[in-house]
């Protein structure tokens, strides 16, 4: 049956201005929408605190213009190429580089060219609005992206990029980031976080200390990474005394170019509190690659606690961001790597696997530990329960496939109840995709305001104190938690 | 205390003229419900596909009046008896059949009453509006069914059963079911399939290809089956190269009679992808009744992978229903048999159950592999993850509890943002209630119009791409994806 | 960031007259609402049926005056207490007594002022629903909680506190409580039952039979207590056949106080249903304290099924209450004990563990047993196809972290479709918070008449029946399933 996918927006008549309503993600009925608007009206403008992302410090470093289209909107775009290899298009046929250096497709416009005939795909998805936000706000595109506007919009873009005003500083002064965090491995030398300082540039882009690495005995060249850790903090990082002090030097350079988080992605979300002559041997074990996966899991739970403890000296911010089941396919995994769409959330458990952590450290009102989860189930019945009691915890926002309108509403109807505004963090991006964030911030916002007008035209809430909370929400919640 | 069960419904007035509203299932916002009203005006008439289901071809082939109104709607629909038991009515008293021959209610108009007195248990499920459905739009019945209107509305619906009109190809027709796929055992001999092409009617009545009986060695009479499998198939099907030999035999016979699917259900959707020779000594064990309760289900694991590859080359969809817990009720099935509304739904994982199917297979885009699911904790967390990557899955619709107003509402609420609408196959009935059929389309059709409408009026959709959406689910989508 | 949480609520003007909104938890669409609030009309002032609760009769057999604001409001309720500790403030400073005998906080300005002082924390939450509608109903407040405020709430609750009218007894008349049932432990003397019928008040509140200490081999002083239950019944209890006849017992004494209902909370919803000499075995394990953990909780399970067959007998509706992780955090339950808002909700499976149960009696239409749970995932998938058609078995309303209007939305929304209305029971508010009793069956009612419109209007409902409905969800299920 012959379709036709693309064509313009009806919705806005002859003369096509916007790819985007105005009104979007707003309630439908008149009255709510309308104090949803107003809501929104308040905080649209505030800057963007990005606390946790995976943007490339080395752009802000060296601020180089995006090279094309492609490159900026679909190779590395997992959310992106993930939903048009499901319907069959071979990945190297997006340009997504293949492990054995082997021949994909190199010309953008035909890349693009792919997207665009293929944008029916993402109908109801948060990749859609997220990049329709981004053409017409980023690049002033009018059209709706399809087969026939391919070519118009991608020479639309192209020229843009080679603009001075949409280099990446350019582009961060213009999204109104007030602050964004990039996550670096711990054995990172900081190098371009170093250039950032060093260049006199006055965006505040800070690190994050992402241990994976080194606390985890089962990733590539574990016992390398700690050797080289070591090396790098002046340590003798094979003892396990040795091995914490390194850690707690990383941390500490990390410090030094603006980190006020760690983050740990484990499996699942378990903890241990071992004694430290357990904890020890274990660590000898994975240093010599001997653990069992079960010793493993059990070290990588153990060293969250270690982590908490480091924090009620240094301050970092914990966050845990558990339960994704990575690479799911081998044939993906071997001929293009890691993270290329094909890592999928799995049921996680978090009443018994946080009880050694919590019970280790989660009284203390002056650490911040930030559960994140990809199970939603365990909203109202785990998350919300725990972060409303114990004085350390906090729940991040809706993340990675949750990152949405739906997900968004599902995390506010099924955490506010038990945990309150007050346990929340505020939004995180959490993206690679640069000129996503300010698309994002505005769908978290327009979401939470639209909840917090619900609540008013419910009567659960005033209707005096709903711009407070649109306002910490958007902005002083994640400022405030992540110490920023 | 004593309530007023029925009565005519209030909303309609004096003259009583119909007992659906119009407007039913719409959103109750005005624009948002004008424009799916609009959406569903552009779908309702469209063809019906029905691509998977539980109706008997023999009511096609011999084309016989149904018998009474308690047997089209009563006895054999477990939705109704199910719930009129769990108040305490025996289930002889709605006569249904007893293992042991015993006796039953037998008039059925003593049946039929005994429902229509408790048919205030029905309020707010999705049975209420199959069978005021049919009553209204099949039997052309105004008023609601209760005590004080069982007799009336039976003497109507007897009447007219006896009449030409309502005969099962009357019925069909007038339905306007483009196509229906029945399902039938390997060991089928097809027979009234043969009768249906044999008697030059036109209505397309297609099987579907359902081994359990040959690939559950749990299965009673799992080697009579396998021996009767290879002697209709001209195979020796105790080998494990003549089994399988069997089974390519047995798929061709169906697919002469317009076979496009195989479909599997079994407890989990556990998959295996064993080496040859551990699947053939598992086949031996199986054949002789040794297998363990574990290796049983590895087995049945490992063959829907056998039916994944076969798929590859003879192109039969392969569809998995996995997770319920069948025959809870000791009792319940010793007195009444199987299929007594004692079938539960349970908890079911499908990232690592379906982890050796899919790196067998997955990655074909030449394949359709469609999942169903009895635990919509899934819908977001796992099956639009999978979908939403692997090339050859597909997301079946809300299936038996779920096939409702609501769970379909959740359904697309939680699969629609990361799977988007392209990796989901239109609507199945999955019903031998054939009355209902028409009904279940039509809900199906006039939710999925109510959601595209709150998308376009909360800007997550072009008003202009909406019509398209709403074809492709009422229709396309599923034609296409079952390759009808 | 400055922050002016409280002041007066902006939305009732210069002449502040209400805390609370008249149209509160009523859907936003006008013809909905209308619908809605009409329902409620009808419903509003029914009596207070409660079934479940755990209210303490020593307060109606007394009747001496509530202390203190603080008494009332805070120190007793932990889901204030709860919500306050997690953002950092000590159960010390709230009152909480320490096992201790240590030093906490005595004055109940104090505690009072640091919860108004606090009482944006609640927002969104139902504790804030509950708080407001207790202070303006109750104490007729008319300003909102806050720091600017606390004085002067506090000063005109402490004054009510002290007249006769806001004695218990009188609250009990004004709340228009019809019946309310206490729960007590299977050794209690039911003193304060025996004082209230004494006193010739004619309030109606039975007792309910809640035997955990007897039945669970790991409660504190397992032995003793079933030593104490055989002395108070006159029987051999460390006999497994004088066991069960003291219990028989027990049950008949409590029935002499008007009990109807037993109840019983595992940490899961396991069942069995052992032959007689395997449990007398266990029995003894458990009495000589030998029992392993899994032996101990298939004694549990297994007394459950005893129960039920009990309730054959002498009527008594059995309730499950599973799936609490008790005492999470072990400083807590070490300073301060039990019950102090550490006990978390767990994933908790009912197709398996129930089965020994169902298989025994759930079959029966005399008997009624109710089901509760703390994960939501079950309602769907699990409770409402098990209640859908056992004839034993209803579902209990929304429990604790879900008695909220979300939680009840999700209820009505996942268990109807499949369980109609019919095989649910009402509302319990299962709360030792006196005040909030009229809070919660409010807000029952209100949500189940927005339910109830919302099926009207999207034409799943006959505008004629709703008020039917309406009025047994808010009185005659509660009073016929508890057979109060």
């Amino acid at each position: 049956m012959a379709t036709a996918h693309g064509g313009v927006d009806g919705q806005i008549g002859e003369g096509v201005v916007a790819i985007l309503d105005d009104n979007r993600l707003f309630p439908t009925d008149p009255n709510v929408r309308a104090l949803a608007r107003d809501l929104y009206e308040g905080v649209k403008a505030l800057p963007i605190i990005s606390p946790h992302g995976h943007t490339d410090p080395r752009w802000f470093a060296e601020n180089v213009a995006f090279s094309d289209p492609a490159q900026l909107f679909v190779t590395p775009d997992h959310y992106v190429f993930r939903m048009l290899h499901s319907q069959g298009i071979a990945l190297e046929s997006l340009g997504v580089p293949r492990v054995d250096g082997g021949e994909t497709e190199q010309d953008p416009r035909k890349i693009w060219s792919l997207f665009a005939s293929n944008y029916h795909l993402f109908r109801g998805t948060p990749s859609r609005i997220w990049v329709d936000h981004a053409l017409q706000e980023v690049f002033g595109v009018t059209m709706r992206l399809s087969a026939q506007t391919a070519d118009a919009i991608y020479d639309r873009i192209d020229d843009q990029l080679k603009q001075e005003a949409f280099r990446p500083r350019a582009l961060f002064e213009r999204f109104n980031i007030e602050a964004i965090s990039t996550t670096e491995r711990a054995v990172d030398d900081l190098r371009w976080h170093r250039m950032i300082r060093e260049s006199g540039w006055t965006g505040k882009v800070v690190t994050a200390y992402r241990p994976d690495a080194v606390v985890d005995p089962d990733f590539d060249g574990f016992a390398r990474n700690v050797q080289l850790m070591g090396e790098m903090a002046g340590e003798d990082a094979t003892t396990w005394t040795g091995y914490l002090a390194a850690h707690r030097n990383r941390r500490a350079f990390f410090k030094t170019f603006g980190a006020t988080s760690s983050d740990h992605g484990h499996p699942t979300a378990r903890t241990e509190d071992l004694p430290q002559a357990e904890a020890a041997a274990l660590f000898d074990k994975a240093l010599q690659g001997t653990c069992s996966s079960e010793e493993a899991d059990r070290f990588r739970g153990h060293m969250i606690t270690e982590m908490a403890r480091m924090s009620l000296d240094d301050g970092l911010v914990l966050q845990i961001h558990p339960g994704s089941a990575r690479n799911h396919s081998h044939d993906i995994l071997r001929r293009f790597g890691r993270d290329k769409g094909y890592d999928i959330p799995t049921r996680t458990d978090y009443v018994t696997a946080l009880r050694p952590l919590l019970n280790a450290v989660g009284g203390r009102a002056d650490l911040t530990v930030i559960l994140f989860t990809l199970d939603e189930t365990s909203y109202a019945r785990e998350l919300a329960p725990l972060a409303g009691v114990y004085p350390a915890l906090r729940l991040g926002p809706p993340w990675w496939f949750h990152d949405s309108y739906e997900g968004m509403w599902r995390f506010r109807e099924m955490t506010t109840e038990t945990a309150g505004f007050y346990n929340t963090v505020g939004f995180n991006d959490d993206t690679r995709a640069f000129c996503s964030i300010p698309a994002r911030h505005d769908v978290a916002r327009r979401v939470d305001c639209s909840f917090l007008a619900t609540l008013v035209e419910t009567g659960r809430l005033g209707r005096d104190e709903a711009p407070e909370v649109a306002h910490d929400l958007s902005y002083r919640l994640a400022k405030q938690a992540y110490r920023l």
